[in-house]
């Protein structure tokens, strides 16, 4: 195949995770090393920053902040939650057609796209559009999500730095609530709405001590009170200190959120319905069926950016599949979203490869249900055993004055 | 002074932080260096464990045992919350009576206490009984608590650790934050009921880089929501993502505090009240006012117990005052708590010292107020000056499959 000569855009988009720059450090390093690409651009705020055109050209980067730029979490080119319209027609083409005008203005024949589901369909819908109109362009998507709920691809980048996250914070939080000999339950919420693989990597710890948390509710399993409280009696029996983690997606039969209030059925002062969320929800009904001690403690936002905890093999994944994605589109492919694909072998191996992006975008990707044990409050050994080998090893950061040292382009 | 032979106890009360166990590290080094001492024993859940005889020989430790006890968070011996009896008359004397027989019957002559307060209360009794009675033994305590509120000590050992994990995960939800472009508030809430020592540290990335909390409060200064939402205002002038530090313990000018539900009054369905929590308080306060997108953060136990990400300087200090501890006692003190004094150069410098503990127990040091904005919505740039070596440094963890590795006694 013939070189396609031309400049290239990176983009980032959908909720930040610990490894989207180092992706986005891969794409770059990808594309200085590539001899058909000139300049490379990141575009602030994903998409919206292309037809803003601001643009920033990132062709000259320093190794040095190339390496701090794989180490900072968050995006540091910005994101965006921006949807492109659903076809080509009437109004709608317009987003596209504008989308060109630019691609055409900066002689852009190469397109990279770091995203979740929505970033993917927006590779989609532009090698589509592309296409149709005959302009000559590579379009290839990069996923990142630490949700792992990705179609398509063996896990996904940004998810083993947060398990890593999870998997070390729950054993602290273990340690911690076992000081005290008076009966006491401590729930732990984690991120994950429709899959529950972060949920899944609380008890790693259990592969190499005896401390794990009792319980573990995923949202792949209808969750119920009264198996719930069964469970914890049971859990009483072995010791003082209860430790439950449980996605914040759990779900009833009938298919309400935990989290969504019907067991506290709160409202505040102003008549808001009150959203306790739901380790809030447990720890009220915990509190009432058993009059203990209980806390409740959301990991919240660091689980997606703790990149002080982030795990090398994730980060050095993440520049590959970054750098890949260059390779891929200089070699003639379009419209393609960059995997992983685990090896056969005893030993973790890791290999890259390009999927059909039409077969991918939209689709989710569950735990398995045998990865859940058969009464649904905990994880099996082989789910232990698949994310264990996600979550290996430190990344060597840059301290000054005690804190890790961060890129900005600002 | 003559030497006074005999056995060691040292126990762990009160809550758990990042360098208790360093502390206890330093007990027990100190202890095996000392010729007078000759078996040294923990006791499980501090006072606890004395009058249940529950104690373990720690005598025998391994310098590799004792390496990772010093990077394993919470109290390894467990801890209790239990205060001896106000005086020694009647009922009250039988307590203090039963602590002897066991000192007796172990040949204790040297009992060392690793805890706050509560704990220093219990060495300042332990030690009058023992005069009183004529048993010729040395109490010493050795202070720990990340809320940086003990008085007659420049700072608390615990505290550095807990204050660079605040440091470093508020940098991370800077960045992450910064992502998009969307009007949104995050409120992240720090501990600290009645010093707002902890809320300080929020800003020490500041000091180094661009990215920092638009507004911080401390318990030590009024809470006003007006002035609160004025200052909102302001910081949107500057950008749409803005982040507020407050501490847990913030209250109105009546006493009340925010978190204690005046602003949501919510009850739920069983009719307790919502003891929402000062973020979730301040959440829906601002979502009121402002409309726009808000969200609390409670950074909860991780930041006692992250050791993960503690200060090699807090460790290092937790080690050498519990080393020092040992010597004091040796050399006939009693009664008496250990303090560091800084001093007075520009650089950082700690010593270590002894005081009486009868002035320090049960004395509550507050941030003072030049160490506040005259606005109260900030600290000063002294304030993080005082708080800055303390985060210095990053220990050597050992890992097993991507977790650090801890110490247990069982």
């Amino acid at each position: 195949m013939e070189k396609l000569y031309g400049n290239a855009i990176v983009g980032q988009s959908g909720g930040p995770t610990t490894a989207i720059n180092a992706t986005l450090a891969g794409v770059i390093r990808g594309a200085i090393e590539c001899d058909a690409i000139k300049t490379v651009y990141g575009a602030k705020n994903g998409i919206e920053g292309v037809l803003k055109k601001t643009l920033i050209d990132v062709s000259n980067m320093t190794e040095e902040d190339l390496k701090l730029l794989e180490n900072t979490p968050a995006a540091a080119l910005g994101s965006c939650r921006k949807k492109l319209p659903k076809d080509f027609e009437g109004e709608n083409r317009k987003t596209f057609e504008d989308i060109i005008a630019v691609f055409k203005e900066f002689d852009i024949r190469y397109f990279f796209y770091i995203g979740g589901n929505d970033s993917m369909d927006t590779v989609a819908k532009l090698s589509k559009f592309t296409k149709s109109i005959g302009y000559d362009m590579r379009v290839i998507g990069v996923p990142k999500t630490i949700d792992n709920d990705l179609a398509g691809t063996d896990h996904t980048p940004g998810y083993g730095s947060a398990a890593k996250y999870i998997a070390t914070t729950m054993q602290e939080i273990l340690r911690d609530t076992a000081v005290y000999t008076v009966k006491a339950v401590t729930i732990v919420e984690i991120m994950g709405r429709d899959a529950g693989w972060l949920t899944a990597a609380a008890g790693l710890s259990s592969l190499y001590t005896n401390v794990e948390p009792d319980l573990v509710y995923l949202p792949e399993v209808p969750f119920d009170f009264d198996n719930f409280y069964a469970d914890l009696e049971k859990a009483f029996e072995k010791h003082p200190n209860v430790v439950v983690a449980v996605s914040e997606g759990v779900r009833t039969a009938d298919g309400t959120y935990v989290g969504e209030g019907t067991q506290s059925g709160a409202t505040d002062a102003f008549g808001h319905k009150y959203l306790s969320g739901t380790g809030k929800a447990l720890e009220l009904a915990v509190k009432d069926k058993f009059g203990c001690k209980v806390r409740s403690i959301e990991l919240n936002l660091p689980q997606r950016c703790a990149s002080h905890l982030a795990s090398k093999t994730d980060l050095t994944e993440s520049v590959s599949i970054g750098r890949a994605a260059v390779k891929a589109a200089a070699s003639g492919e379009t419209g393609k979203m960059m995997i992983f694909v685990r090896g056969e072998g005893e030993a973790y191996e890791i290999g890259i490869d390009s999927a059909d992006i039409s077969g991918i975008a939209n689709a989710v990707r569950s735990v398995p249900r045998e990865y859940i044990n058969e009464r649904g409050n905990n994880v099996t050994k082989e789910c232990l055993s698949y994310i264990a080998p996600l979550i290996i090893g430190e990344p060597e950061l840059t301290f000054e004055g005690g804190l890790p040292k961060h890129f900005s382009f600002s």
